[in-house]
């Protein structure tokens, strides 16, 4: 079942928080892939790092984001000793994955949405995983 | 492959920030799309808005959870030049997509589940994608 | 279609709030389920709980996620007559289902991931739905 393998993608990133479009490799990983009706999944395989869909016309919505996700950090004792609890918290409230239908082979997604990786404690090198199940 | 192709659902709104129960518009959906076991996607196409499953016996639940959200958004700056950068954050919170078991052609959900569009910088002519895959 | 039914296991949780590790349970439940490569669903048929994927190998983490989901709850005029919004708000945060790839009958995670089952009422006795698309 060599079409259903699930791709990866490197993501590297450059910031200790950072949200970063990644709807091109995404896009380029279905063409890949080569099943042209069904659901993609984008799977993030990282405990300090999420995802999200929001707007990719005017920047600043990402850097707002970054801001809002960085402030919105609740002020308690962490004593994780990696002192990176506030990323595995971020992560847990933008997740590990989406789902985006596909229709002839294109990801079918509204017209000001795009796919970002958002970096929590970078910049490092990341990766996210593409499957689609037909259908 | 007619069977699978998404149907989109109109949601229109009337507050700024609105939770609007549209499980029966899914359940519809469903019945139409004709596929009685896999799973079904609920996608939202829109960068100010988003979906949530939880309870809708009492109403207060959803009014409870509309002012939360509005309180969520941390005081930051705000660059976007529209000034809804409030509602893309909570967007990327509530999500673009859900995902909900279906047996014998009928949504599987607990007890107390409905489903919820969440909308955060209404009121706005909005719509969703129901898309099943059989499996 | 009985391969894909979903399956139900059992989460007693003993704590209030309680990130509690099911990583292994739902391993066991695709092993009974026997589709060995697709998409693995697992839904969380409560109002007042969530599902999260993060690190379980410092059972610190977990803790400190704990105090930050309490924490992060606004500080609004909750209606609701069960004085449980809190607990739906979080719920709402952590979702109500997650989705991973099944490669070999094997859950797909990341080095550090494992799977939390989020309790915010509890003491409870709860469940969660796991089901396999293949593909």
């Amino acid at each position: 079942m060599i079409l259903a393998m699930k791709k990866r993608i490197a993501v590297p990133t450059n910031q200790k928080i950072q949200l970063k479009d990644i709807t091109r490799d995404i896009q380029k990983a279905i063409a890949e892939i080569g099943i042209s009706e069904g659901l993609c999944i984008v799977f993030n395989p990282h405990t300090t790092a999420g995802l999200a869909i929001n707007e990719n016309a005017d920047p600043d919505v990402a850097t707002d984001l970054e801001r809002a996700f960085q402030e919105m950090v609740p002020q308690v004792r962490f004593d994780h000793i990696e002192g990176n609890s506030p990323a595995h918290f971020l992560s847990c409230v933008t997740r590990h994955s989406l789902q985006i239908i596909v229709e002839d082979g294109r990801l079918q997604l509204g017209r000001w949405q795009g796919i970002y990786f958002c970096e929590f404690d970078g910049p490092r090198s990341r990766n996210v995983w593409v499957k689609v199940i037909a259908g």
